[in-house]
């Protein structure tokens, strides 16, 4: 078989794996999901040896530390990826969940409850953890998945995939309900994006794969984790409250979405404040990029250009612009981000009123970090991602996201005149 | 300008508009529609001249009368469509709603409201008051809509359009919030389906349209209408209930997608049930095509081919075919429908059961006739659509799913550690 033939052979067994899997009870899940965790667990060993070959040749290519260390598995990985697994199998089951029901005056009834998608494809990038989290949550909501992992993290991601399905395939799981792609050609990634078999592909991965992926599928995708996000520093605010904010949305973790790329700053509190910026930041190394005005009161600062205002740096770098107040503010935001997190930082209520309603983004922050953009810190659980589109979800993608809804209508003999 | 930078243009313009539509008041928007509503009514002249050349081009082409029909307005079709605007009105607004709202350990407040989903495309064919409809329903959703109609309704659109903009502008709708595309020419779907700044494309019409579409778009979309829907008569049916719906579902609207297409028929009741079948749809000058099995029991029957599964005939012709069971009735529904609505009728419980978790389709009723799926007979109001994927929005859409969500996280200076 050829590439297209073997991965359309793998569609075809998730989707008849697909409508068993989507009439399993949740405890058919959870105890599958159970004894998936305890496969990561015995089969540890393994794993890492098959992780120590993926380091080793990402290293002898020469990639960067930041990546080794995604790419990277250890015991307490594998714990954590074990542990998520148990955690969400005690997360509620949306399947079946019934969210609106009515009588009509005829009689019917009709109600409406949740239903898998179906079957799900997933393609992602360096860090192998990825295919245990994915694989958890598209099973507990009951939808097969197809995964499709970088090739660095073939070895890894081979060996896990296998013993997730053994596991999950031993308790109760339909066979072939959890599928990895082991082609490691790019023609793998085209393949999937015309499988009209698929209910949803979610990549997740850096910005040349999402725009490769949207601008290709013929399955509609939900386009994830790129954030240009922003913090505006209102003419109000309070300038220790201001700077905490900054440097954690900065800092605390550079290379994730929900980090902060650009700071906007009233004019007329800018040289009160960009001095004291300035210092924040050079105490944790970033480098900042200022606008002419900026660079005016702070002069050490790098001029930024254009390409500054809608760049990802996933880095030590702050593009810092000054702007004439909440107007321009919201404008500069609404042009240059990618609808993912944004925050003022305001003691004025208007501006914070205004700012959240007006600025277009999944989550708009009033006088907190940005980074809290996250299934965990929303309260619930894991997520497969931050969708930064408006259709179907918006914002951190947890189970209910992987699911449908349909209409059950029960009547006796109802007929339309 | 050329097709692709008028059309560009109008994209760029419907954007700006979106974002104040947005921010509009619920009284706001229900006044500009009930002067939209008064708007069509005087004009009513002018849009009667305007379709009477279409109906008259349409005719010298030799259109067939369901064709002519649709297209055809006169007094009380105007009258429906500002009915339908001034219904809209009184629809409860869902920009604003707050479904999920919590306080988090660390103190931060987290509300999950509605917003808009910015500008909506929609691509349409013959009947015009879709221009009406689809209007109201997105404006009151607060999104901004581009129209593109078929080229056999372009001067009644044209009026139309221009009559509910200039009412609309006139009453506080931001300028651009509503447009049509004039262009007749196929080149302008094309370019639609590539505008990024669309946040979703409803196509309406036939198959070929929706593929076209489906298959072309860079922006996403909802598709909605084909409607390949089954009759399942179980062994244990009301034979007297079973011919009233399946005479209900395929004869009292056949062009429409809600209709019935294929009748399946137990085996066991199938000698008893066919004949009562033949003489009810005979009266109704249906024609059948059964299965071999069901051609053995009534031969006056013409001969069904495996084309007539999968076929919306949206006329007076119904496929028939015996099946051995439930399971049998389950797995041809599954693979020949489109997703629509599927009913069973059977006086057994645990068919009655499994036909509605296992039948995988957006409305899946008992005892009851395919064609209530419709926003109306849902209780929903106005629909924009009956959508059959399952990503976003399944079965009637209304003003709901033409809405997205944001999170608006309120705190005192919260940070991540």
């Amino acid at each position: 078989m050829n590439i297209k033939e073997k991965i359309e052979a793998q569609a075809q067994k998730a989707n008849l794996a697909a409508a068993k899997l989507a009439v399993l009870s949740s405890q058919e899940k959870n105890g599958a999901l159970m004894s998936m965790a305890t496969a990561l667990e015995t089969g540890q060993g393994e794993i890492l040896a098959a992780n120590r070959e993926d380091v080793s040749i990402a290293k002898e290519r020469g990639q960067r530390s930041s990546y080794i260390d995604r790419l990277t598995l250890n015991e307490k990985r594998i714990a954590q990826m074990a542990e998520g697994l148990r955690a969400t199998a005690a997360l509620p089951d949306p399947i079946g969940q019934t969210d609106y029901g009515v009588r009509r005056p005829n009689g019917m009834e009709i109600r409406r409850v949740r239903v898998p998608l179906g079957v799900i494809g997933i393609i992602y990038e360096a860090r192998p953890n990825v295919t245990a989290d994915a694989a958890a949550l598209c099973l507990k909501a009951g939808n097969a998945v197809i995964l499709r992992g970088g090739s660095e993290a073939i070895r890894s991601n081979t060996v896990i995939s296998r013993l997730l399905a053994e596991a999950a395939y031993k308790n109760g799981i339909p066979e072939g309900a959890l599928q990895f792609v082991e082609v490691t050609e790019r023609e793998a990634v085209d393949v999937m994006l015309k499988l009209k078999k698929l209910a949803v592909i979610i990549p997740r991965g850096g910005a040349g794969l999402i725009r490769h992926v949207t601008e290709n599928s013929l399955v509609p995708v939900i386009e994830t984790g790129t954030g240009v996000c922003h913090t505006y520093v209102d003419e109000t605010a309070d300038l220790d409250m201001a700077i905490k904010i900054a440097v954690n949305a900065k800092t605390s973790h550079p290379s994730v979405c929900n980090a902060m790329e650009t700071l906007l700053v009233h004019e007329k509190i800018a040289p009160k404040f960009l001095p004291l910026l300035e210092k924040a930041m050079g105490s944790k190394s970033v480098e900042l990029r200022g606008c002419p005005h900026c660079r005016m009161i702070c002069p050490n600062m790098k001029a930024a250009d254009e390409l500054d205002w809608s760049t990802e740096y996933g880095d030590l770098i702050l593009a810092v612009r000054a702007v004439t107040g909440l107007d321009e503010a919201i404008s500069h935001i609404n042009r240059y981000n990618t609808g993912h997190s944004e925050t003022i930082v305001t003691q004025n209520l208007v501006s914070a009123r205004r700012f959240q309603r007006e600025v277009d983004a999944a989550a708009v922050y009033v006088n907190v970090s940005t980074r809290f953009t996250d299934g965990f810190e929303f309260g619930f659980g894991a997520e497969i991602g931050i969708s930064t589109q408006k259709l179907h979800a918006r914002g951190p993608m947890g189970l209910m996201e992987l699911t449908s809804v349909k209409y059950l209508i029960d009547g006796n003999g109802q007929i339309r005149e």
